[in-house]
């Protein structure tokens, strides 16, 4: 018997890679005179792998290994013009209005009356307690947990905090990497609803499809069905 | 009776505006050509203040500002090696090893024997937390409360999730608008213990000098004897 949930937040209950994607375009654009797309793309996810240890998520880190990666990539011939244009179109990725997934709204106010739900989302305080708020969502919520990783010693340590055996919980999110294996791991359930885009350092060759408490859902939709048959 | 003590971090346990400070005087040599020093501060400043409700504090948000300023500042005649150094100095701050202040580690131990301690700090939450890591000191805290904003909705929040009456909750910091002020509004005690520096945004007129649960130290060593005595 689930008694709580845990909703991952970026790409499950609102819009993000698509925000990203989008500023990636531009990105490319603004460095298409001086390498082809293939190559910027290949080269910034490399600056931010190679700044996660230090940076840690979200878009500020984003700016600082898109900037890095284009002084690197012309070798210092781009301009500063062009640098702050980079650093303009990463600034609207903040400012972006939140845009609450389809079903978002009844699906989690329904699921509210009867479970303890809990924002577990990785990235940015500031920002992710931004959209939060924004969100109009955050009534519905006992509590907001904002990590730095989404891995078992972090599960581990938010159920704890509220006092929930892992067998009781089921995690709701878009990335088998960050919201399901780990769940699954500590004897929880995970309900893996996919975003129809997925960051390169969420991509995992290991699947979940065999595991007895993994379930997979198209949209948010029929989630109350699925949890209450866990 | 205190029961719960909570602990700023940066300028209180461990050096914090200093390495600011060091990175600053760097930030003006590198724009010393264009600007005097006095004009860069006043520039960076008002950017700071300007990004912080879309950036929030840490030395990502810092590192986004200057580079930005230095741009305008020079109505884009710096060169991508230069803002690639103004990275760098930043990127050197993030880098920055843990120095602990005299006497915490002693003051820590004696306390969390006595006291459940807390960590209540300000900034990026993967920083944050790979400093506390790092600092030797994370067995002795209770828990570890990285938050955006230090006023007094949050210091309600998290007495209220750790189960602490404002009345048996003293903080210590070194900044009495973030630290001092929130707490003894919600009936706790404040203990302030002033670090040589101080970021122009954590200036205040307001006192708390007369305020019957407000006390000074110098350092931290006589902390334990000033608790007891609340």
């Amino acid at each position: 018997m689930i008694k709580a949930i845990g909703f991952d937040a970026d790409d499950t209950l609102w819009h993000n890679e698509s925000i990203f994607d989008r500023a990636q375009q531009r990105y490319r654009a603004l460095l298409a005179k001086y390498h082809p797309a293939a190559e910027v793309d290949r080269a910034l996810f490399a600056t931010e792998m190679r700044n996660l240890p230090l940076y840690g998520y979200g878009v500020r880190s984003f700016t600082l290994s898109a900037v890095e990666t284009a002084i690197d990539l012309t070798k210092g011939a781009i301009s500063a013009q062009e640098i702050q244009e980079i650093m303009h179109v990463c600034r609207e990725m903040l400012a972006h209005p939140v845009e609450l997934l389809p079903g978002v709204v009844a699906a989690v106010t329904q699921l509210a009356a009867d479970y303890r739900l809990i924002v577990i989302t990785k990235g940015d305080l500031h920002h992710q307690e931004r959209k939060v708020a924004e969100s109009g969502l955050a009534a519905q919520f006992h509590a907001v947990e904002i990590v730095s990783e989404k891995d078992d010693a972090t599960y581990v340590r938010v159920l704890r905090r509220h006092g929930v055996a892992p067998a009781e919980f089921a995690m709701v999110g878009n990335s088998v990497k960050s919201d399901i294996l780990p769940v699954l791991r500590l004897g929880g359930a995970g309900v893996q609803i996919p975003y129809h885009l997925t960051w390169a350092h969420e991509h995992t060759d290991e699947s979940p499809a065999a595991h007895p408490r993994f379930r997979q859902l198209e949209s948010i939709d029929g989630l109350a069905a699925v949890v209450a048959a866990l």
